[in-house]
């Protein structure tokens, strides 16, 4: 018999407001943390994070929100109903469409921004619910994200806490006893994505419960989401194709110019 | 109380070889069949497909299958260990590294190639079973690959059959009542995630049973994995940053010289 898993969504969290204590919320929905065990794992929206932290701001203020959270622009695209689609690295490391500024689900006039610190929020969350129930928990917040050369988004782990978020399989070997030095899965990201298949978008429950993970749940003190990031110098798609060719064209001819500058100078014997 | 999706390994699969009847396997791994229900989801590890296919090749022939399975190079950089990583966009239309070519798990000298057709792959499965079982199961390949701006990799659906693979929310609303134009989430992708999180990759069980989605699951006629693949020319990131900005340099170049070419025809009088 393999492994087995189990998630679900918590019914009664109430919508979120500025000021409401997440880990009290979690707890009246869970029986008082009764229907939490040893090894669970928390798949919660990082949208109600942001909400508890009142990170709501003017829906009018939306682009510049955008830009104010943007560290990099990856790359833009012209929208075919006008505007632009802009992805971009923002202030997390995380690379996606409107830096993670989030329009939907939010109350009316306001767009809500990520979380500040979503390693952190996981870990204080983690840390609340561990004490209170006494059951080593760990919690993942998600986010919605698209991605190059498929269609469609999927969730991911934009914190993490309490949670090993890769499985390393380096050093191990297969059933032929070759290294398995390459394989290095993303376990927090494909636990995000288990959780949104039971949340959903329009459902009303942003907390997911994943159980049968508990080899995965360790230490508060282990690696939050932020070591998911891969640094752009790693990156081969660290800017768009349209943008990577524009910086080459204009590097093209600046090179053209510079040696013909030489030239002339050589010719006139500077 | 919100949805709730079980999700666990089947046992009882053995070392797959080239012939088998996966179908069979399944269903003798299922006690004939009657450990499925109406409304499961399959998730079956693509590399026992490519095996009862006989998709094994020679492994000194590795570099030069990756080759015949590229449709096109999409980036190219230089390992510290020598060689090279390729991320190509393979004849499935799936952008990753070494186009689907498997070197783990395999039989000692020998590499796999995906699947000829992984959509009728699970379209052959599903019928099968759902003939065998009276129950309306869908039926996920899964492959794991790696993305840009994330480190390790997420299991992906590269065949898909009996399964909504987007859980399309288009004109559907928010609880604001704001239209949620943008979110298409790639569920087909996320089921994927979630039965790489039971079977694993050291397991021995390549196969997972996910219960509780059955609201994705229909028809045998409903577009397969093949319809996740965005198309090149959509693609911001089509192009490796690094060879985007080598073909654009070179386009620079090219445009000064011709100018100048341009303007001496014009000074000669031409």
């Amino acid at each position: 018999m393999g492994n087995r898993m189990q998630v679900w969504a918590l019914g009664g969290i109430p919508e979120v407001r500025a000021g409401d204590d997440l880990a009290d919320l979690i707890l009246r929905a869970t029986d008082g943390g009764s229907e939490l065990a040893d090894g669970d794992i928390l798949v919660v929206t990082s949208k109600i994070v942001s909400k508890a932290e009142g990170r709501a701001v003017r829906a009018d203020d939306r682009e510049d929100a955008i830009t104010a959270e943007t560290v990099r622009i990856v790359a833009t695209r012209a929208r075919a109903g006008g505007g632009f689609t802009r992805i971009v690295q923002n202030r997390l490391g995380i690379v996606g469409a409107a830096a993670g500024v989030d329009a939907s689900n939010t109350e009316a006039g306001t767009v809500l921004l990520l979380p500040v610190d979503p390693d952190g929020s996981a870990r204080a969350l983690a840390e609340r619910l561990r004490e209170a129930t006494d059951a080593r928990v760990g919690v993942i917040l998600s986010d919605t994200l698209g991605r190059p050369w498929r269609v469609g988004q999927t969730d991911i782990a934009i914190g993490a806490a309490g949670v090993h978020v890769f499985d390393d399989l380096q050093g191990r070997v297969d059933s032929a006893g070759r290294p398995l030095t390459v394989t290095h899965p993303c376990v927090a990201d494909e636990i995000a994505a288990a959780g949104d298949l039971v949340k959903g978008k329009l459902s009303g429950c942003p907390v997911a419960v994943v159980r049968g993970l508990e080899r995965f749940v360790g230490d508060l003190g282990l690696p939050g989401a932020a070591s998911i990031v891969r640094s752009p110098e790693k990156d081969m798609f660290r800017l768009g194709a349209d943008e990577a060719y524009r910086s080459g064209f204009e590097a093209g001819r600046a090179a053209v110019h510079a040696a013909r500058e030489e030239n002339a100078d050589a010719d006139s014997g500077i």
